[in-house]
């Protein structure tokens, strides 16, 4: 049998962090320190290090992302499963909110209405019932493809957009319509991400304003 | 600008297995056939070919999934966000249930009262609970490791697990105590895992039942 490490539950995740750390360090892989509390949490999340590598940050964007949380602005998930990651309790102490609209009845009949997605729809609607908004997309090309496309319409934007979809088919120019923007981004550059490492890459931001973790 | 495919929404998931199955072989990695719809699945849900490598099944474990499966068993998750990606309609269609206990109350106070995490005792209530029991851990070793212990010591079982838990702190030995056991088991040897790996593997045991997807 293998050996287990005694470590407290408590202790669990600076634990994980000190091994991420040195194994970053052990294969020689440099990230910017200040972007370095983001990518070990994705890294984190699902164990692959190509999270080192693929994760591109707008400039700025650290400063904007927290001061839009601060503000308590409304973070917007393409999934259920990317809001269920999030660390709600941090969110409701600095006044925002964490929605999830693809499962609305309003948002499904809007979809079929005008022949779109239910994720389309649900872009629509967080375009319009919040200014402060941040959006993130864990799995739906097509919710950064509208996003880049109301940007382009109407020049609103949001004040953040995580844009970390997995997957094979329009992923990976979906993302780059959204780093070639100048909407403050965060985005998984490539096939990978998912509505773990949404979640993880929110998470690491809102760690940034609460140390304590809400936790 | 990088070329979008012209693929309708309803096809993306189709396509994005096309795609997996070419690289697959362009690759020349081998998978069995048997268990390619789930080793796809998880390559689908994280854009991580190693997937192909590192899930292990035991002898037998389909049949036993799906039996389980159709007569009605309730599926318990370690995380909110396994629970959230597993797709319910259809568990629902075959009389069975997705639970997920860890922020119960009662499995909070029994596990202040033990001294134990919320996990563990989440265990503790499945097994309690449930006879037809699938349990399925994308975040928590200890959770693997107390379903080991009470399977030393009872003898019982649960139909099926699923053990992904993702990670760096005991994650690798605890998948090996399931490995090593003779519960029905599909496990992601070494770190790799998580809640969108673990719901992956039940929504493809679902597909392999309803192949209309109750969507």
């Amino acid at each position: 049998m293998m050996e287990f490490e005694h470590v407290k539950p408590a202790d669990i995740e600076r634990r994980s962090f000190e091994i991420i750390t040195q194994e970053l360090k052990d294969n020689e892989i440099e990230i910017e320190e200040r972007y370095a509390p983001i990518i070990k949490r994705a890294i984190h999340t699902s164990a692959d290090f190509d999270y080192a590598d693929n994760l591109v940050f707008s400039e700025g964007v650290l400063e904007q992302a927290i001061a839009a949380l601060k503000s308590g602005a409304t973070i917007v998930t393409d999934t259920k499963m990317a809001w269920s990651g999030i660390n709600k309790k941090v969110v409701q102490k600095l006044g925002g909110k964490v929605e999830c609209f693809v499962a609305d009845e309003e948002v499904a009949s809007a979809a079929k209405e005008h022949g779109t997605t239910r994720s389309v729809a649900a872009v629509d609607k967080a375009f319009r019932d919040y200014d402060n908004l941040i959006y993130v997309v864990g799995n739906a090309p097509t919710a950064l493809i509208r996003i880049r496309e109301i940007m382009d319409e109407t020049g609103k934007k949001p004040a953040l957009v995580v844009g970390v979809p997995v997957g094979f088919v329009n992923v990976v120019p979906s993302k780059e319509l959204i780093i070639n923007s100048d909407v403050p981004h965060i985005v998984a550059r490539g096939r990978k991400g998912g509505s773990n490492v949404a979640a993880a890459i929110m998470n690491a931001l809102l760690y940034m304003i609460d140390e304590t973790r809400g936790m």
